[in-house]
């Protein structure tokens, strides 16, 4: 029972990992549709959420029947209940991405952003992604402090999204509303994206210590 | 132990209707203060959101506590598992009143929105706290059809975003793009605020049949 138990936490937590894989190339082929005004690109992250929704409810099966099947207590049962959590934000960071993804369409044959803001976006989407990647690390790993680290961090995004603002609300921001608009929105979509990955990393410091680690977010 | 499984799990809905409570207070409290740029009701609900945070870890240990010592199988299970995750969105929610609020508090003295585009954000708020307060009876009820009607609502919502957009995309938009940004992010506020009830509402549908209802959302 303990190893067939270990084995199943070890494939859910292996499959929170790939779907990390997944939003990450969601986050990459999105920004790259906008700043390219590629609708093949926009298509493609928009067509392949329904991956992330099936490995989610996949994940979600696993850990709901190990808890029918194992009755998992203390860290076991913070794990399992920390994967089902996981799972739900990756999602959302999967949903993320099609929304900038559905702007860079929307815009089509234009380019969203204008190219006075596009480093801006460029950095933030850098940003997302990378905290991603760390996020899929801290996973496999149970890293604690990596995940303290991921949390701190986040700042820098704020920051992103602080100078966004000043820019778009400047008097010498010259292209009007609708690419306003556009630039506020995908910063806060960004914004969501990160702040999913230092929830999970949080998670990942409950799982391990049973603490909620306050420094992280 | 069945009593008190049974009596626990009853505590946990109860306290899942009194956050829905909360909430609508939120949602209502933070449009008052947007539409009538009063900073002490912003205020409010900024720090008010403390208390739905206390809530909502206090609905999250009871329902660990219940998983750890119970080992509910079957329905008990899913009515725990769901409550877990119906917490953590009715926190989301509060977090996006306080959005709202912050936007509110940002303009103050002035009212961020343009008195021409108040029926449509009055409208909204409108919506997002009548959802609130279904899904609170929804949940007290474990009612599926109205959870499955609240579903079909949401489609009132996607209408008014929409509405929106064109009124600030429009050639007769002359407030500006503060103005713009603002109503296009208050929009995304109350959209997420009825999405998350139409989720909660999906939960339990799920909770009663096992059966994730696709007529919902």
């Amino acid at each position: 029972m303990r190893d067939t138990f270990d084995e199943q936490l070890s494939q859910v937590f292996g499959d929170l990992v790939s779907i990390c894989g997944m939003v990450q190339v969601a986050v990459n082929v999105a920004t790259q549709a906008l700043l390219e005004g590629d609708i093949t690109l926009a298509e493609e992250v928009i067509s392949g959420d329904r991956a992330i929704d099936v490995a989610r409810e996949e994940v979600e099966e696993n850990a709901i029947g190990m808890l029918t099947l194992q009755a998992p207590v203390a860290r076991d049962l913070r794990s399992v209940v920390a994967a089902l959590r996981m799972v739900t934000e990756l999602e959302r960071m999967g949903d993320l991405s099609v929304h900038v993804a559905k702007i860079a369409r929307m815009r089509v044959p234009n380019i969203a952003i204008p190219d006075e803001v596009a480093p801006t976006i460029r950095k933030m989407a850098e940003v997302a992604e990378d905290m991603v990647v760390r996020v899929g690390q801290i996973i496999a790993d149970r890293d604690v402090s990596a995940a303290i680290e991921l949390g701190r961090d986040d700042e820098i995004m704020d920051g992103l999204r602080r100078a966004s603002f000043v820019e778009l609300l400047s008097d010498d921001w010259s292209h009007g509303v609708e690419a306003a608009v556009d630039l506020a929105l995908l910063g806060r979509y960004y914004e969501r994206i990160a702040d999913h990955a230092v929830s999970i990393a949080q998670r990942i410091v409950f799982v391990v210590t049973g603490e909620t680690d306050k420094r992280v977010g």
